[in-house]
């Protein structure tokens, strides 16, 4: 009786090595800085925030959502970026190369978890970034919409290195929020215009 | 025709006024270093860690749960802390001036939403710190899962400031985790021991 069985613990083991590898998305810094303008957001906490942002934002959703699945999204939405780096949205990218280090990205960490599970993960994961469905054209949405807020708040900072206009920013994110919530783009605009009028 | 009505972008006001207020989580800085070792934890990053475990770890929970309330309640369990501060596990505190403190937090925090939805995310915050549903039990037991196996990967670094020994960690987290995830201090009791039994 040589049969090699999967034991629980087994489970258990792959399911806490994908979360220990995917604890290190703590030390992926983005372009945007935190609200008070001390230090980079890194990519963990910023998830936690979106997450937070879909949870509360529920009800300017381009249409309905199942928002449980928008959470779920959004925590999971940036864990590639622990092998592929975090791409600033207004700096120069090779977007085949990103795509492919992605890709690359999720088969290593979604394959730790237990089949069945990774592949369920995977799913959702694949379903933002393909940015079809409701729920990923609001999670989008919100990806893009939060970042400006917080470069409001903290004085420019985070658009300080790349030359950024308001038109700039408007042609990177404007599409995809109001393709996911148009009235969030409402809100955005203004505030965006009226930072720049300032200087 | 005086009367005062509530615009829909009040309500978006007071949403956004509420998340940037939220934010100030990545500040809170926590007792136990991130796995690396190279800094502290912080409350926001906790969370999203915590909200992953939810979504990772749900067939360890003791009881069937809802695990879309587990991930909602582990996205909102630490913004108190924005007033509050963090309250390290192993240090001495004294509970009736913490649980004060908490309470006007919440006062505060959640009635910056609009009213409605303040009273239904705070009573979700309110759930699980009275840890009675199920749903309460496994996120408080992922709550204290975490964090030891941070400390693990990072070589106690964590624990030394509060003197450990396996035997108060013990007294510390495993009620917890036993009542939410037994199966979860099974995984953890051997590994803090043999780190211990390693010095």
């Amino acid at each position: 009786m040589s049969q090699i069985t999967a034991q629980p613990g087994d489970r258990l083991e792959q399911q806490i090595a994908f979360l220990m590898e995917a604890e290190r998305l703590k030390t992926v810094t983005r372009a945007t800085p935190i609200a008070d303008g001390s230090r980079p957001e890194n990519s963990a906490e910023h998830s936690w925030h979106l997450a937070l942002f879909a949870l509360v934002l529920g009800d300017h959703a381009e249409t309905d959502v199942d928002l449980n699945r928008v959470i779920r999204m959004l925590i999971l939405h940036d864990i590639v970026e622990v092998d592929a780096g975090d791409h600033p949205i207004h700096g120069t990218v090779d977007h085949a190369a990103k795509e492919a280090a992605e890709i690359a990205a999720a088969d290593r960490l979604y394959g730790l978890l237990p089949p069945v599970q990774g592949a369920e993960l995977r799913a959702i994961w694949d379903e933002f970034e393909a940015g079809k469905t409701a729920e990923a054209r609001f999670a989008r949405a919100l990806d893009r919409f939060q970042p400006p807020l917080l470069n409001l708040a903290a004085g420019g900072i985070g658009w300080t290195p790349f030359d950024v206009t308001p038109e700039k920013i408007e042609a990177r994110v404007a599409p995809a929020i109001r393709n996911g919530a148009p009235s969030l783009w409402a809100y955005l605009w203004p505030r965006i215009c009226g930072f720049f009028a300032r200087d």
